[in-house]
């Protein structure tokens, strides 16, 4: 079992956004409780309640973090009886441990770090008798993150629970076909870059070349939206829309300083189809 | 009167936003001035100018801070003869020292620390001579406060003022009657909770339930929105709306993963009376 | 040259937002790569892809930074030929050392800083053979500040380049005639301040009072807006315009407790010009 020597970060994913004090308390627990550790935002601004959201954010972050303790909080079962968890990593490199609801927020992260070692249900705590159980990041995540930091063994925290039933989100979803790779639409960042769930090796996979038809596959009823889009190696794209290999090693569709969601008018969670460009469209 | 020995943290809170380099300058500088210390965030996103949303979101923050000097900075008067003081606390838990205008945004989380032990006013200080006075955050605030991380001694710091007689801001506004609370609605979360002045033992004073109603009593002229509450343990809701103890043991309404604040078109200084539910309505 | 002694902080400047994961990577990577460095960031919400305001931002400041490594990235070319650079600075006060593209967002910050000393080109990273080159702050130019801040020489990082040929981007405009100051609009922050290029000795200069008119000059066609401004030391202002010395030294249009940029309708770079007030006006 991977032990914590008082280094390395407490690291803090949340949707409590940076308008109120939810993320300062959090940080600020954190310093209290444990002296001399690192404290990053990851992010605070998931969309609220968007579990998913949060899950894909903290795969796409935890491949670049540091030793430490991760907090994941994203959480609208908070004050039910949904399980709170800590949960030790199999390998060595990166975080030791993650804190968070078992409702899935952690469940890709896992999978990247060779999954659950060990996991504990965390009991509940309140600020005070008389306060409710409704910031269980700053009475439960940050607290219990920054004793496993400073060396409290796991098993000190709570009641081990079986760290292959721990709850799961659905997987990304990729199809590939002859001709055809249809993808999830994972994220759509800051920029309007749309990140597909599909990897540059399916579209080889498909048969697919450079010149490509994009269609977005939600609304059957309606006459289907076709738009063309280039293979590109940068963001640097000749026509309307460019399909490049992103940062994380996915598909991303992406304009030249512009936004590929509004030319596809595409949501996150929303399907769409690639295929060869046919001479006629 | 308390001493600092070098630890603890530098706590910031202003209506600076995080889109500008307000906020990262306070940081620069605070690193700059006070080597060694943790510089926290609270939140720069205080409504611009809104003294009093910056004295509540204190007051909901400082019983969760260990050591350290507190900047809060939420100050239209920068520049005028609105005077800048720094204070040390009564009590020896938390922070030590508070810096800002006195304009009230330190009154509520002065309350909570026992009261002001000492009080002096700062001094003027521009950057250049050829700048300025509006950046007392960046001139004045955070530079005095890194002087107190450091262990300089209050007096040092400027001439002594009465620290009976720092500007306060009107206290929130709760009324309990037999049958009825009305309560002011001090701040509206980023997830729309809607978090009133009340506590729950003041239900408990006006003899009301668990099945009630509430009226928004800001528009005596339009005929007065009636909406029912249910008291809830969380935010698992049956109802529109739940009435909750929330996390700072104030009274909250809140809605199921949605916006009580939207349902009950409502903003932070609004009133509200709580009744028990009449079976006709 | 001006070597780096495992002390000051690393500072994070880029137009990737609070909202997905971009600016909170980098500071994982600055903590993993560089223990015991303090990541400041200075901000991440620079507008998408405006190199120029990112490199104003940054010329803002710098002056208040203290020792260490600056890590600037609005890049929009990223992926493409432009170079990314590590600059060492003339000056031993402030940041050692500047990281970037280049392409203008430096060149501000580099002038403060009394000019480059030495600049070198940054090899191409990727993070993985099968990523995409899109995330240079991630894969090049944050591990590169680490390394300086680390105490590794500028010269390990890549081949020099000529400190005098980095890209520059155009000079504030700043226009002084009898009678008449013309300036660009270089920023408008939260509270709608609008910051001049020209400085309180143009007005001197250009032989203007305290009486003034403002015209926006954009829109030639249509008839120029005229409105009254007031010079005035804070932001106390009587009328509905007020020109005060701003906290960096340069004039800034405002409003008490309102926006200026507003009431004028100006957007960055615009050009306003400034004339005494006729008594007919």
């Amino acid at each position: 079992l991977p032990s914590s020597p008082k280094e390395g970060s407490i690291f803090l994913l949340t949707d409590f956004g940076n308008s109120d004090e939810f993320a300062g308390v959090l940080r600020a627990v954190a310093v209290r409780d444990a002296p001399g550790a690192n404290v990053v935002d990851i992010s605070h601004e998931v969309r609220p309640f968007d579990v998913r959201a949060g899950a894909l954010m903290l795969e796409r972050t935890v491949p670049h973090l540091g030793p430490g303790v991760v907090v994941a909080v994203v959480d609208p079962g908070v004050g039910t009886d949904r399980r709170a968890i800590a949960v030790s990593v199999r390998e060595a490199k990166g975080p030791r441990f993650l804190v968070g609801p078992d409702n899935g927020v952690l469940c890709f992260a896992l999978d990247l770090l060779g999954g659950a070692h060990t996991a504990v249900v965390l009991p509940e705590v309140r600020w005070r008798p008389e306060a409710g159980a409704t910031f269980d990041g700053r009475d439960v995540f940050v607290p219990s993150a920054a004793r496993l930091w400073s060396g409290v063994p796991l098993d000190d925290l709570g009641p081990r629970c079986d760290p292959g039933r721990l709850v799961r989100l659905p997987e990304p979803r990729v199809e590939v076909a002859s001709g055809e790779l249809k993808a999830e639409v994972l994220w759509i960042d800051r920029f309007g870059n749309v990140q597909l769930a599909a990897r540059p090796s399916d579209l080889d996979s498909a048969g697919l070349g450079s010149q490509l038809q994009v269609c977005l596959l939600n609304s059957p009823a309606s006459p289907a939206t076709l738009l063309e889009a280039t293979r590109s190696p940068s963001f640097a794209v000749a026509g309307a829309l460019g399909l490049m290999t992103d940062s994380n090693a996915r598909l991303s569709l992406v304009r030249q300083e512009g936004s590929a969601a509004t030319v596809l008018d595409v949501r996150e969670g929303d399907v769409v189809a690639i295929r060869n460009r046919r001479e006629s469209s």
